[in-house]
């Protein structure tokens, strides 16, 4: 067990080998990246789509809208980049909504981007299995199953540690950015020199039946699904090596422009080559199919694509244990996500993620499409939150040059604001689960945080001087017969020195009762025998009743009651099912019902 | 949960209840005969499915066979009763061959019945719901939930006790006879009274091409599988009301009779009638639309054929857990089986025999056909066995009269074993599990039996005298901290006046290790405090080492070693994942990897 634990992790790291893990930024681009980057895979598609309900001739719309997208695209570039230097601890839009605008909208922001991160693993992963399906079907039966296995892949590889991690995975995200890259340059030079019919396209400003501003911001919010991702930079900032917030802000920058690059040029080829969306093809499928045939290229393209979808699961991987140790540590979410693991990944949150995200995977049969705007919203909403908390930190301590940042966060948390308005208004159908889970989870993060602080109160100790020595102690030894078992757990409850001992034999008939009295009178006859008799052939029923009434008495001279139970440990494992494990039960019975101490004795067996 | 377990199987009963759970005659007849008379529903047809091969004039040839089939059920009813007087306690096969051909055989034969006994239940209730399904087409698709609903239907009804499970379950046994006597009436008068065509069958004794004696014994081993459960009753005699033996002998014979009558009404019927098997339609069915019609009788006799098909499962839940209790006793299988539930009966083998035979219905996605060649041979083992034992008693014993007895058990024994050979040439494809699952079966009833008798050996204490007293002992309490807790289990810890009190500390670096122990000076200086360092984030580690420095010094001068883990106990059972479950891995390492006691000191919350 141990040696394939090893096999699948690795060799467990001391914890000062942390260091070591700090990733550079060339590895951080890519592994940070991936979730932002593989938007453009669908993010031009949501435009047209909502245009088309137009006419082809519409299409020309996707540039202006595009141009927004883009201005959505710097405001939230820069506004990060300026929350990464205010806080550079990271946590991202929970900490900075949760230290600017209160606790209730630290707790909205945190748990939107909980829900979120297994929303991106299960969308990316079901999205990329799609496309391999789709290239190959005849594994399309199988779409869950190879969901489930990248999911796992990807988990063992996160579990491994990010450093070992971001050497795999960096390769295919700068494939996917050098193939679209030549995709891009190719395609605009077949524009440019007039070799693309100028009639696939209606000219920028054809007037439009139909077309309302209601129209137009749909389809920018939809566009603007290309921008989920892009809040990963600002939660990793401990993952970089030093000056990690220098660090982290150059790879934000560098990945808003790849961004911007790639979703422009699609765009812009998407335009000049009057490409429609299609049911079964989509659009960058439909534009590297135009520019290059169905050669090379056409499947490296594809490849790729398929590649950073799958990859884009892991930012979830990422950005969620960092996250979670932020909320554990503010005691809104369980301790034990703040517990590094053998190779000093956070591993409870790497593997709760995986399995709720695989279950997601599961419930929705793999078909997650209509998840894309639910998930798209959860993005927008701690966008939004994060913004603002800027806008009132600026106000607050009001830094040199700080009418410039408030202006830049103010217009960011604005245009985030609209488009996460947009999404409720336009895609309620899809949105609406968002309405309905956030405030229960926000509920439990506050009932998490009153347990954990009301035990901390009770944990406490104020006076180190205080003493309650307990006065005495009586033993209970419930004995099943005359055996070395119930031998070895007598010698040990004498062996304490206890101020009194009390073997129990539970009767299930008076004969039998007179009996065991008789061979014990013969055997221990030191120490005290009580009997009890039994109607139900129920063990733990008579004897509880009986300990309680020794705890009562014994609780009153404050001794402490301890019940020594004897435990068989067997050589082999399914050993343990030819013993009645009643012990074990009569164990967990007493320590949760009943205020007595539990000793348990191991009794070894030979074979 | 209890109030809901109380409403689902009645009030606990007590032990000396027992006598009121015992069964009369009547009741008895329907409990165990269900199986066997159910079994008239396929038997016949089993018969003409190998005749229909030589064309249907060859049907002439299913009186002759029924009537081998009548004297193998002659010769084990007989041999049945003899068994029935020789062993009152019931046991059946298992016992008989145990007692008369050695160990082997007994556990061969028992073996055999318990993997029947499942298949009993997964075949009785699949055939039962088919015929429900079939009358009403539009429940198909949820057959096997159907199934798995009526297994949980009969095993709720065997948690409650046999009494009350006889009272639902005899009317429709009776209901079926019942019909099948109007049925099997009315249609020999049709046929007495010239309404039945000669025509619609050939005569006795018409020459049939290719027919050979290979073909026939098929045709008769495959009808023989009309007397699977008519050993039930011999192993249930401890269920009857005294004198058992008497009584059981007498509800053997009557369901003898009963199952001559039908076989026999069937098998004329289906020959007068002409009936040749079809695929969807049963021959029963077929009979009973030539006779009535589709009218109000037709569809009492489908249905009652398919409750009394389901009830067949329930002689599974009568005999598997008396033959469980049989072999639990001999120490072949786990003791659990011999221990009586709230209600009397043997909860443990009904809800392993419940939850096996759901398993198989879901492996075979209730399409069981293929089961029945298997679970007759299954059957025919056993049969053989144990008439070959009561060859083997008679001839050691030599009882008055034993002559008359040897050759009946003889005669039975001959036939069953042909059927049993027959079966395994013919239908090999089909019966070939038994030869791969019965060794090992085997294999672990004797791995069981050694570990009881080796625990047993290990436990026994021959002389009463004997002392081995513990010289001291050592307590080691592990602390997190200066909590309320720590101070709770070291209270404790000094209050049992051992020798050797040891706090013990893991430390994650110097600095904090520093720390701790000044702190420590100032709380508990009387305390001797061990700390340790960690470099693996790891407690289990470096405290396991500690504790195994300490037993091995501690052994030598035979001083036991105590360890003190304190347990949280929460107010509500969600408030469990808010704590590390350290202390439970921590307790359950120790017990099972290292030889020290472990008190388990329970800390309530107080919310």
């Amino acid at each position: 067990m141990i040696s394939f634990k090893r096999l699948l992790i690795g060799r467990p790291l001391k914890s000062n080998e942390l260091g070591e893990q700090k990733i550079n930024k060339t590895k951080a681009l890519a592994i940070l990246s991936s979730d932002a980057l593989s938007s453009v895979a669908y993010g031009p598609e949501q435009i047209l789509l909502v245009l088309i309900t137009l006419g082809t001739a519409a299409y020309w719309y996707s540039v202006p809208i595009a141009a927004g997208v883009l201005v959505l695209l710097i405001a939230l570039i820069l506004s990060y980049r300026q929350i990464i230097f205010a806080y550079p601890h990271g946590g991202g839009a929970y900490v900075v909504s949760m230290k600017n605008l209160g606790v209730n909208s630290g707790l909205i922001a945190g748990g939107s981007l909980l829900v979120d991160y297994i929303l991106t693993v299960a969308v990316s992963v079901s999205a990329g299995t799609d496309a391999i399906t789709s290239a190959f079907p005849a594994l399309h039966s199988y779409n869950i199953l190879i969901s489930i296995v990248f999911v796992i892949f990807i988990t063992i590889l996160n579990l491994r540690g990010v450093t070992e991690s971001a050497s795999i995975l960096a390769y295919p995200v700068y494939l996917f950015v050098v193939a679209l890259f030549i995709m891009i340059g190719v395609g605009m030079f077949q524009v440019l020199t007039g070799k693309v019919p100028a009639e696939l396209h209606s000219p920028i400003g054809t007037p439009i039946q139909g077309v309302t501003l209601f129209l137009l911001l749909r389809a920018f919010a939809s566009g603007s699904s290309a921008l989920t991702g892009v809040e990963a930079i600002s939660n990793a900032i401990p993952n970089f090596k030093d000056p990690a917030p220098n660090n982290a802000a150059k790879t934000l920058i560098a990945m808003g422009i790849l961004l911007a690059i790639l979703f422009t040029g699609i765009v812009s080829l998407a335009y000049f080559y009057g490409t429609s969306p299609k049911e079964n093809v989509t659009v960058v499928s439909q534009i590297a199919e135009n520019i290059f045939g169905r050669n090379f290229m056409y499947y490296f393209i594809q490849g790729t694509t398929a590649l950073i979808l799958i990859l884009a699961a892991n930012t979830g991987y990422t950005a969620f244990p960092l996250l979670a140790v932020n909320l554990a540590k503010d005691k809104f979410i369980p301790r034990m996500f703040t517990v590094r693991g053998d190779r000093l990944g956070y591993s409870n949150g790497i593997i709760i993620l995986a399995l709720l995200s695989i279950i997601l995977i599961i419930a929705f049969q793999g078909k997650t499409e209509q998840l894309i705007p639910l998930y798209a919203v959860g993005v927008f909403i701690p966008f939004t939150l994060s913004q603002t908390g800027m806008i009132f930190k600026w106000l607050r301590e009001k830094p040199a040059g700080w009418t410039y940042k408030l202006i830049i966060n103010a217009i960011g948390a604005l245009i985030c604001f609209i488009v996460t308005i947009m999404f409720f208004i336009t895609k309620f159908l899809q949105v609406w689960p968002v309405l309905v889970f956030i405030p229960p989870i926000v509920y439990f993060f506050y009932k998490i945080k009153n347990h954990y602080d009301s035990v901390g109160e009770q944990l406490r100790i104020q006076n180190l001087e205080e003493r309650d020595d307990i006065s005495g102690n009586v033993i209970i030894v419930p004995v099943a017969g005359i055996t070395r078992v119930v031998k070895n757990s007598l010698n040990y409850a004498k062996s304490l020195n206890p101020d009194k001992v009390i073997a129990v034999y539970v009767a299930f008939n008076r004969e039998e009762e007179k009996q065991f009295e008789e061979k014990w009178n013969k055997w221990q006859s030191d120490i005290r025998l009580v009997t009890l008799h039994s109607q139900y052939r129920s063990i733990i029923q008579p004897l509880t009743k009986f300990i309680d009434t020794v705890e009562h008495k014994a609780s009153e001279s404050n001794y402490r009651v301890t019940v020594v139970i004897p435990q068989f440990i067997v050589k082999k494992g399914w050993h343990n099912i030819l013993h009645n494990q009643s012990s074990l039960l009569i164990k967990t019975y007493l320590l949760y019902r009943r205020n007595v101490v539990v000793a348990t004795v191991p009794y070894r067996f030979k074979a």
